[in-house]
């Protein structure tokens, strides 16, 4: 059988991952397909480092001009961002190419008009290596808990916060120095907003929320909050009180709506997800057939994350010429079937909340905390003093059921406003992962 | 489009939870899928069961009758066993029908028959089901993974076994109770063999082997040793050492031939698999692009299974009218490419051990111990006196090395033949889970 020809745009990481990926396993490979997968073409800004990771391809200045080439089946696009990265998978697509990508920010961000447009095309897009690099999460949601109603996804998606959690944790490190150490191990960039602030993260849970639950990606409604703001003492007091503190993109199918958010979040020590430590990523699903399901690997590097874009290669390769009724759609959902649904404002949340109070260490104070928690309907789960800062002012921990988001903001709002409190108070959401 | 008819066998536990499955999502299933799925006929022991479950069913009391009905597209097979299951099977696929099943024992056992006559008649073979209940572990390795070569995977992959050994850590309590309160709460059988000897995670690590390494599955080669033999002390000092005991089935490819193995084995407790308790499963695929990945969930369960179940009846409905060429092949390898590949006979595995010796509490023991052992190449990691037994007997704990294990098996023999040396030594291998 004639060989599936690749049109490689770009030979950054993951595309230098890719073309030795499709090297050093072009045999195994074979035995499963039964047929060859080629590098045809190959875009990139080095001409020198295509000549050397491929060499039998043709090489090509325009990334325009690859994506019409004849010899080209399926084009992997590993340039990332958007800008003209976008504008070449849309004449990709509008040429009948088929699409593998890991460009968590294209999808989340114009997916449904990428979608659109492959599906007036009929061609196929893949897209796993975009959350969670070479873990087969993608394909668990769309095909292998297709039998689910999806309730919930709390995952650890972005390897630089993680590696960044665990060191606070492991050595007590302050944000700032454990970011230096991660920058000189490669583990952060430059400029690490991206990834600590809670963005990557972001563009990955949004794809997942729209496959869990049929609706178009919307990035805009994700709500982000980043890690850089986390004090380390935070993440010791929440370890005397048997958690641990991840950066997690969540969404959840309430009643009143879809949540859909990122942030820093105590979840118990004895969870799976509170032990998944360093770069590594994991992805809990909880359906209301299978339960708890979880999945862990590599989020990121050259050779997982290639191993996820070859996965997708080879699922394109085997169906290259068949109709699209044979394929899995897009968003997980037939696209007639992917509807709009209500995204909940983070007012309307429902949570529980750890919150680190400093107040004057003198009798009444904690009643009065206490009590405009009562007010707002938030109850107390615990609330332990946890030493005096100087003479005169402690730190208190307060643990909450819970509540409305809002109703906490209102009660923090309220404690602020107290004499005896310094501002601002420290609120952290926690999850049980019991649902 | 027309509904997809399924040929339903068996109402028992997993059938009745495809039933609910079904009916209970047969909306989402529909949003996902574009077309319904419907069962037509169904086979079971009980008549009245059958009505109630599937009451638009046709009652079929015969179930080489239902596997040639023309109103089945899809024969779901949930009678479990070898026998006539086999038969019918068989049967159905000389008719076209094709196989939903989660008959684990079938398939190591008679798995390369099945898909020879599969392959002969064109039909698909969807299994998910047999192995890790709700885990999307073979899509997985015949999909997610199929860039790589796989090296090794170990599983927590029997949730009866892991229930009673995370009762016996957590409680201290010997086995003969814990399988007691086991089958009181209905997670192990009156005559639990199966579980607790290995029988049954051997099949499911048989058939994963043969997926990962692309050869015929071959129960008879896999080296079964349950837990029922397993004392708390055990347990406990592993805990001691860092370690918790779980059941895991073993393969691992190496130089000299494929691994294969179900047995009690120590674990570092900062591994993900160290930390799966209760009925859970978990497998840890370790593969050369993608490193290692972890699939957890429900091993087991009316629902979870289902859930597998009715996953592999989507795909199969997908690719209803395709031709063969469009499909994921039975064994993740194409047909002529699934061969026979060396199977290590276990003294010719690698692996370091835990061992328990009860010997004279006298000076010069632990020496002639320590150098029967380097006699056999074994070198010792530690050696730890856990206390005195009785006033002339003291109980030692030995961890060793990675080695061979025919000479861990000799050097026992030598140091049981000991005067000072009590008989039997208790051996249990270790898995660092490093690779």
């Amino acid at each position: 059988m004639k060989s599936v020809n690749i049109g490689l745009l770009g030979l950054g990481t993951v595309g230098g991952g890719t073309a030795a990926v499709l090297q050093d396993n072009a045999a195994e490979i074979s035995r499963r397909l039964g047929r060859d997968i080629r590098i045809s073409a190959v875009c990139d800004a080095k001409a020198e480092r295509a000549a050397q990771l491929c060499p039998d391809a043709a090489f090509v200045q325009d990334p325009f001009e690859l994506v019409v080439r004849e010899d080209v089946d399926v084009v992997v696009e590993l340039f990332g961002g958007t800008g003209i990265t976008k504008d070449v998978i849309l004449k990709a697509i509008s040429s009948g190419k088929h699409i593998v990508t890991a460009n968590k920010k294209l999808l989340a961000e114009y997916g449904n008009e990428v979608f659109a447009l492959a599906a007036e095309n009929n061609v196929m897009v893949q897209f796993e290596a975009a959350v969670a690099g070479g873990i087969p999460i993608i394909k668990a949601l769309r095909e292998g808990l297709a039998a689910n109603r999806i309730r919930s996804i709390a995952g650890i998606i972005n390897g630089t916060s993680n590696f960044i959690l665990t060191e606070m944790r492991e050595k007590g490190s302050a944000f700032a120095d454990v970011l230096k150490e991660a920058q000189a191990l490669g583990y952060a960039e430059a400029d690490p907003t991206f990834d600590i602030e809670g963005h990557d993260a972001g563009h990955k849970i949004t794809i997942m929320s729209a496959l869990a639950f049929g609706m178009p990606v919307d990035f805009s409604a994700c709500y982000l909050e980043g890690i850089s703001k986390l004090d380390s003492r935070d993440i010791k007091y929440a370890e005397e009180l048997g958690y641990r503190i991840k950066l997690l993109g969540i969404t959840r199918k309430t009643d009143k709506g879809i949540e859909l958010r990122v942030h820093p979040t105590l979840i118990p020590e004895c969870r799976l997800l509170a032990n998944v430590n360093g770069v590594m990523n994991a992805v809990r699903v909880n359906a209301d057939m299978v339960g708890e399901t979880l999945y862990y690997g590599a989020g990121a590097g050259a050779l997982p994350t290639a191993s996820a874009v070859v996965a997708d290669i080879i699922d394109i390769a085997r169906l290259l010429d068949a109709p699209s009724g044979y394929r899995v759609p897009y968003l997980a959902f037939q696209p007639d079937q992917v509807q709009p649904q209500t995204l909940l404002p983070m007012d309307e949340i429902t949570s529980s909340y750890y919150l680190r109070v400093c107040a004057a260490d003198k009798p009444g104070t904690l009643g009065q905390i206490a009590n405009l928690l009562a007010k707002e309907n938030v109850s107390i789960e615990a609330l332990i003093q946890k030493g005096v800062i100087d003479q005169s002012t402690a730190e208190i921990v307060i643990l909450t059921h819970s509540t409305v988001e809002k109703n906490i903001k209102n009660a923090i709002a309220a404690i602020e406003a107290l004499d005896c409190v310094d501002t601002p108070i420290t609120m952290i959401r926690m999850e049980s992962l019991h649902d």
